[in-house]
């Protein structure tokens, strides 16, 4: 599988052939997004068997994750958005979007991620990382209607948030607290995701 | 004034001092932000009188449009919105943003300004841009309460649509009609200007 050399308290070669697949998964995802790439097609790639992908990686998505980055698996922290149903649903999507970002463990490797969203692979990160990864799960759990329109909404008033709070640092909003973060754009959310649509 | 040649139909000079004045203003803006730039400094950076300036740009703030190359006055473009009174005014500028950002004479311009948002001139562009020359004006004609507080509430959504539906182009968003934008997002300003904040 690799041709690295042995390495004391390793398996001999692993560390590459796992960086290999990741490498690989990486340019297939922005080259040909996430719809597009394949768990075979990373494996042919990066010139080893699917079955390694998924040894090292898991499923796709957890593939997909990994060559993000993403400092927390998305479809962990969002399960208590979706578990206490639609009612509310707005108020607690803000307060994780809240903690996420005020956590500077995760908010670092987000806002290198974000630096990235007016690139051409921005389109990637915000479809595919964001609306897929993220607020996709949250509709379909929470069982709402016309997701396809409403989680762009939701998306919409986020991303205004993260651009304008936390890349620019714009003041009041870059030291408002979280439950006035939440008092303000909670009752948005919650209408984006469950209120009447045009 | 300047050692330019003379050209054929044009006052000898003018062109070239009239480049040089916009040239030192946009370097200014851009290092020092619109409060910490002068019409007196841009002057001397241009090797000029301030009268000369003053008689090319008008004010400070002609001269700070013109740098930005704002392809329409924001002081006559959201007139409308003002004049209509804070009942409705979330709707109107909703109209309003719709329609300078659909047509292409006005989108292109704005864009290649918007692109720049996630630099470090992010900040002048939105604070001094954005804010004091487009959003701050209404909020002051409309008479709002507390308008530090709402306008980058404002600010955080149509932000959002900008990124989401121009640059990016995410869908449905980059093909809502004016008023399914306007039916969406209006009551989302109206809140943001005239509701009750925490």
């Amino acid at each position: 599988m690799t041709s690295a050399a042995p390495r004391r308290g390793r398996r001999p070669g692993a560390p590459d052939t796992r960086a290999a697949i990741l490498a690989a998964a990486r340019s297939l995802f922005a080259s040909a997004g996430y719809a597009g790439t394949s768990v075979r097609s990373v494996a042919a790639a990066a010139g080893v068997d699917a079955a390694l992908v998924h040894h090292y990686f898991g499923t796709k998505d957890d593939l997909f994750i990994a060559a993000l980055e993403l400092p927390v698996d998305p479809r962990v922290v969002t399960r208590p958005v979706i578990e206490g149903g639609p009612d509310g649903a707005g108020e607690r999507l803000m307060r994780l979007f809240a903690a996420v970002w005020d956590d500077e463990h995760t908010r670092t490797p987000l806002l290198a991620l974000v630096r990235g969203i007016l690139e051409p692979e921005g389109q990637q990160l915000v479809q595919d990382g964001f609306l897929r990864m993220v607020l996709q799960p949250v509709g379909a759990g929470l069982g709402i209607d016309d997701p396809d329109r409403r989680l762009p909404l939701v998306a919409s008033q986020l991303v205004g948030i993260v651009v304008l709070r936390h890349v620019i640092g714009l003041e009041p909003l870059a030291s408002m607290s979280a439950d006035d973060l939440v008092a303000v754009y909670a009752p948005t959310l919650q209408r984006y995701l469950t209120g009447p649509l045009p």
